[in-house]
C-alpha cells in the first residue's frame, strides 16, 4: 500500500511535467507509464497505444496553417509509434473547438487525411467537445512484432540519430519574427517546424535492431535522460559528431548563434534517438553515429555531465 | 472524387456538432464513422476504439470534486464501449492542464483509477500538456465478441432504456443553484450528473441480443435521431412509459415541471437505449420497454414527430 502525503500548495509547475507523469503513474500502478507507447498484447498480437496533444498557444500558433496542424498533430503519435518498434494503424481525433469556422475545422482534417496516407493508417473515429481554445488531441493504435521502449539500452552500443537535429527550434524562431517574406533557407526551417515528418522509413530498423529508442520531441539533452535514466547507463555524446542541417549552419552563422546548442536543446524535431551495436547500422539510413553507452549514469557531452532541456511547464 | 466548396463564413454553430461530424468524416471516408465506437480487427480480435473529453466549463465546473471528474470521464468513455457491445480493457489518459495544484491532479487520477477498478480496466498510458483550460481527454480499447451499431434496428423490435431518464439534467440545474446544502434527494440527483455509472452489468446483453445500441449522452430523443437515422427505421416512444425516478418525480413536483421534458431531453443520463426481440428481454436488469421499431422514419412521441435535443455549440 502506498501512502501519498498531498502537497496542497505544491504546482505542477514546481515538479515540472516529468515530475508530475511520475507522480501520476504511481496511482495508476504504472509500471506501463514511460515509454513513448504503452505496449498491450490482446490475443496475441502486440499493440501500441500513444497520444499526444497539440494545444493553440503551446504546440502551435493560431495563424499557423491548418493543414500543417492536422498533419503535424498525426506526425507526432506516428513518431511515439515508430519510436517504439512499431507502425501505426488506427488514428482517433479528438477535437476541442471555439465557434470557428467550419473550412478551417475542414482544412485541418486535409491535413489529417494527407499524414494517414503518408503514415498508411485510417481515421477509426473521433470526437468534437466544445471548448475555448483549439486542441488536436490524437490517439494512435500501433502493431509491432518487437516492441522496443527506453530501458534497453547496453554498454557498448553506439548511440544514433536520425536525419538533422535543431532545425525545428530554429523553425519557431523564424516564424515568431513574424516577417512579410523569408528566404528559402528560411522557409525550410520553418516547414521543419510546422510541418515535421515523423521516420516512418526506420519502422523496420527500430523494430528489428534496437535495443532502446525515443522520438526527441523534448530537445536531444532532455530525451537522452529519459533513455539513460531509464536504461541504467551513462550516454556519452561527441558533440562535433551532432548532424546540423545546412540551412541550419546559415541561419546560426547569420546570427552568431551556435548550432550545437540548436541540437542540443531545441525541441520538436522528431527525429529518432537510438542505439545498437555497430554491426546493425544500415548504410541507406540516414543514421549518424552521435556517441556511445557506457556504464554509468547521466548524459555527458564531450565529457561533460549536461541537464535541462525543454519543458511547456 | 468529392468536391467540396468551402463557405467560407461558416461557422461551427451554423451546422452543430452533428453537421460538422458529417462532414470531417467525409474528409477521411468516414464509413466508420457515426456509431459510439469504431470497430477495428486486429488478426481476428475485433476491437472496439473511442474517445470522449470533459472540458472544464463546458463538462463540469471547475469547482466539481476532482475525484468525480477523472470518475466521469472514464465513465463516459465505458459507456460508449457498453453501447457498441464490448467491455473496456485498456484506457489512454490525456490531460490539458493549466499551472494548476498537483493535489488537484493527483485527485482526478484517483477518480480515474476507482473507476478503471469498478469497470475492470487497466491504465495503460497517457500524456500531459500545457493549456488554458483543464481538459481530460479519455480514450478507451475494448473487446468484443459481437460489435453492436446504430445501425441495427429492425421494425418489430421493442425499444427500450436501461435505468431511470432525466436525472443527470436535474443534478446539473441544482449544481448551477450552488446552494449551501441539498436535501438527500437532491443530493441523489446532483450525483448522478457528476458522477454517472456506466452501465457495465448490461455489457453481456447488449452483446448478445441487441440489435443496435446507443448511450444516452446528448438526450433520449436525440440520440434516438441517431439511431432511427442510421438504422433507417421509425422509433416509437410511449411517453407514459419513460421510466423517472422518485427524487426526478420529487424535484420537479416541487418546482411545477414536468418530468418527461427531462426524460426526453436531459443529457448526460449515460443509460442505454437499444432494440431487440420481445423475447429475449431480461428480468434481472432495470430494462424498461418505452416503445418500438417500425417502418418509416423520424422519432415520434405519443404519435408526433419529435426533433431536438442537446448540443454543446
Amino acid at each position: 500500500m502506498t501512502v501519498r502525503i498531498y502537497n496542497l500548495g505544491m504546482r505542477i509547475s514546481d515538479i515540472g511535467e516529468f515530475g508530475l507523469i511520475e507522480r501520476l503513474s504511481l496511482i495508476v500502478n504504472g509500471d506501463l507509464i514511460g515509454d513513448d507507447c504503452a505496449v498491450v498484447e490482446i490475443q496475441g498480437s502486440k499493440l501500441l497505444l500513444t497520444t499526444d496533444a497539440l494545444v493553440e498557444g503551446v504546440h502551435f500558433l493560431k495563424d499557423s496553417g491548418p493543414e500543417s496542424i492536422g498533419w503535424k498533430a498525426v506526425s507526432v503519435n506516428v513518431s511515439d509509434i515508430v519510436a517504439g518498434g512499431g507502425r501505426p494503424m488506427w488514428i482517433l481525433i479528438s477535437l476541442i473547438l471555439p465557434d470557428i469556422k467550419v473550412s478551417f475545422v475542414e482544412r485541418i482534417y486535409e491535413g489529417i487525411s494527407s499524414a494517414c496516407k503518408f503514415y498508411d493508417c485510417r481515421v477509426a473515429g473521433g470526437n468534437v467537445s466544445k471548448g475555448e481554445a483549439l486542441i488536436i488531441d490524437v490517439f494512435a493504435l500501433g502493431k509491432t512484432s518487437r516492441p522496443v521502449g527506453r530501458g534497453g539500452a547496453e554498454p557498448g552500443d553506439l548511440l544514433f540519430v536520425s536525419g538533422t537535429l535543431g532545425d525545428s527550434r530554429a523553425g519557431l524562431e523564424l516564424l515568431k519574427e513574424d516577417r512579410k517574406s523569408y528566404e528559402p533557407y528560411e522557409l525550410a526551417l520553418i516547414e521543419r517546424h510546422t510541418r515535421p515528418t515523423a521516420r516512418i522509413d526506420y519502422a523496420n530498423h527500430i523494430s528489428k535492431y534496437a535495443g532502446a529508442s525515443i522520438d526527441i520531441s523534448d530537445g536531444l539533452l532532455l530525451d537522452a535522460e529519459h533513455l539513460a535514466k531509464r536504461s541504467g547507463v551513462r550516454l556519452e555524446i561527441d558533440s562535433s559528431r551532432l548532424p546540423i542541417s545546412e540551412e541550419l549552419k546559415r541561419f546560426c552563422a547569420e546570427r552568431g548563434k551556435d548550432p550545437i546548442e540548436y541540437a542540443l536543446r531545441g525541441g520538436e524535431d522528431y527525429q529518432l534517438l537510438f542505439c545498437h551495436r555497430e554491426k546493425d547500422m544500415n548504410p541507406f539510413l540516414d543514421m549518424t553515429v552521435i556517441g556511445k553507452v557506457s556504464e554509468g549514469t547521466g548524459v555527458f557531452v564531450d565529457g561533460d555531465r549536461m541537464g535541462g532541456g525543454f519543458s511547456h511547464f
